[in-house]
């Protein structure tokens, strides 16, 4: 099998290091990637620090990929070597189970295959993500990438992006709709681009003041300081839809508070306990919802919308070796709003050797 | 303004006993009651208690309420002396908000008056409610009950009934869904009867096994013991829709987990926190909502529907001086289930003064 080169973590407490992987040779239906970008998402900590439950290792993490197709497998059709592609957060999933047969793999009744931190079936394999030169996937999970767009901020939209495109879309926003969204991350400025983008009114809310000026310039027409008590009073019954992306547990109340009658609050970043009150959901017939990425097929119409719009991710691009201190201004909200690794840096390093 | 004698709690501590109070004059858009049948609600003790936040004393709980008609305003079309009527849990909203528009005047978003412990608008005089022997209310807020049920054990659907009715029809519940209800008392009884008449596919999630048989009586087509996690496991992401009847804080994951991809769970009766967990939310774009009796008009179609389909309350028939003992057994969830007052154990006492 290939070896290919990567950034991987030994363990939960070793920083990421070099590392050489072996990728399985192209079949019939495989298309094989150069990677030329790969964006670094909070879970990639989370998962190889193994914060989320017991993680494998080596770990090569990574599931926001842009890249040029190197190889296509016989029996693949849409894609030709030179063509620009992407790989999110799925590379398998069963498609036979009635949520893959809706495109709904994400939510896949027999388990989807993530990017890395998994195993390939039927071989059981390590999957190794972005972090690396080149990746081998089948064709049903590669993305076809707008060459419109700024190639390295592209590379968000395949988990940042789709992570807020699909509930967005799920719950039909669109213009007259007065959304809210928490928290100004890698997450929440692509949620108010992307609803901005589709007609709504949009106000984040934060606990940074001094995020104000920069939400209004991505694009939200409000802005709501959430420790500000008498600004979210007088946010009460206003908003018809609620996307929550704290990536840890947090108290859902004074949001929901916010809702209209019927309106909906959406979580995509805590996977933990949220503070949930029985009484402010009753008085107004309101709901908390929790949403996970994206199918393939809407993951590709929110890649075709973002080149009509001209929407990419702010981005920092930092090179493979500069990872772990990523990291750590990760950890402490020190981006804006998501570091992309440029993979020539990799290639650089591989011819170093 | 008339005297009508009543059963009133005086302060938080005290029993349920004999008290006069004064009932408006009728109005030409009132329509005056003589109350047959009240029935008893969980929400009565807790309101009684002041367990809800600060209650407005005398207290005449009391909002599941069937008479006949003895007096009607000039302006009142829709009723005359003689005709059977009901009273739930609201006597007054705005009329002109969105919700009020649309027919869902619980959710008055300048907020309805309920039937006790409330105040009238614009006098600011107490509400009393069906612990009574009559009532005056406009007539907007009367509803017509058919003659062909059981009205004893018509009173319960006023608030109980209502409360279960309205979710499943706002979520469309019907032939080809798998419900769950959890809790059996007088709110899920009824859910398990109606949502059978819907021709849903229903199972009571309890605690208690021994419930079981009852279950399927009333309709039930399953019966999981929520303590056996071999049937929990087993349950998993298998309903479309669940009803959570439990009145105070309870834990929703475990029933959260058995809802299939997009199934909602919908409290009704818990005005705490709950149990949410975003990861579970998030796996199949699960959501909780919240739920408060319904609309006039859907009160009425509830009834209608109930006529059609024979549906009343199973309970039990108690005097007015027995309501201090009801709410005894009632708080050791001793009841099967729903106490009715037979008013005229009141006129009795009356009398007899």
């Amino acid at each position: 099998m290939p070896t290919v080169h990567a950034y991987a973590a030994q363990n939960a407490s070793s920083p990421l290091a070099p590392f050489q992987i072996e990728r399985r040779e192209v079949g019939e239906g495989d298309v094989q990637l150069e990677i030329l970008y790969s964006g670094v998402c909070h879970s990639d900590i989370h998962q190889a620090r193994s914060e989320w439950g017991p993680a494998l290792y080596p770990m090569v993490p990574g599931h926001e990929i842009v890249g040029r197709v190197t190889a296509v497998g016989e029996r693949v059709g849409r894609f030709q070597v030179g063509d620009l592609a992407g790989v999110g957060v799925m590379v398998d999933s069963c498609q036979h189970c009635d949520s893959c047969a809706e495109g709904l793999e994400q939510y896949c009744e027999n388990g989807h295959t993530t990017t890395y931190n998994s195993r390939e079936k039927p071989s059981g394999n390590l999957t190794f993500g972005g972090y690396s030169t080149s990746i081998v996937v089948r064709e049903e999970f590669v993305l076809s990438v707008p060459g419109s767009l700024d190639l390295k901020a592209v590379a968000p939209l395949l988990c940042a992006g789709i992570t807020m495109y699909s509930p967005l879309r799920n719950w039909k926003i669109g213009p007259g709709h007065r959304i809210g969204v928490v928290g100004l991350g890698g997450l929440g400025h692509m949620g108010i681009k992307l609803a901005a983008a589709m007609g709504a009114e949009v106000t984040l809310f934060t606990t940074s003041a001094s995020k104000a000026d920069d939400a209004l310039r991505l694009g939200a027409h409000h802005v709501v300081v959430s420790s500000d008590r008498a600004a979210m009073k007088s946010a009460r019954s206003s908003f018809d839809f609620i996307l929550s992306t704290v990536p840890t547990s947090h108290d859902l109340n004074p949001y929901l508070g916010t809702l209209r009658r019927e309106g909906h609050l959406v979580i995509v970043g805590a996977i933990d306990p949220v503070g949930v009150h029985g009484g402010v959901l009753i008085a107004q017939r309101r709901s908390v919802a929790g949403s996970n990425i994206g199918g393939l097929a809407e993951t590709q119409e929110m890649l075709d919308f973002c080149a009509r719009h001209g929407i990419v991710a702010d981005i920092e691009l930092i090179a493979m070796q500069d990872i772990n201190a990523a990291y750590e201004r990760m950890v402490k909200n020190d981006v804006k709003y998501r570091f992309v690794i440029d993979m020539a840096s990799l290639k650089g390093e591989q011819a170093a050797d």
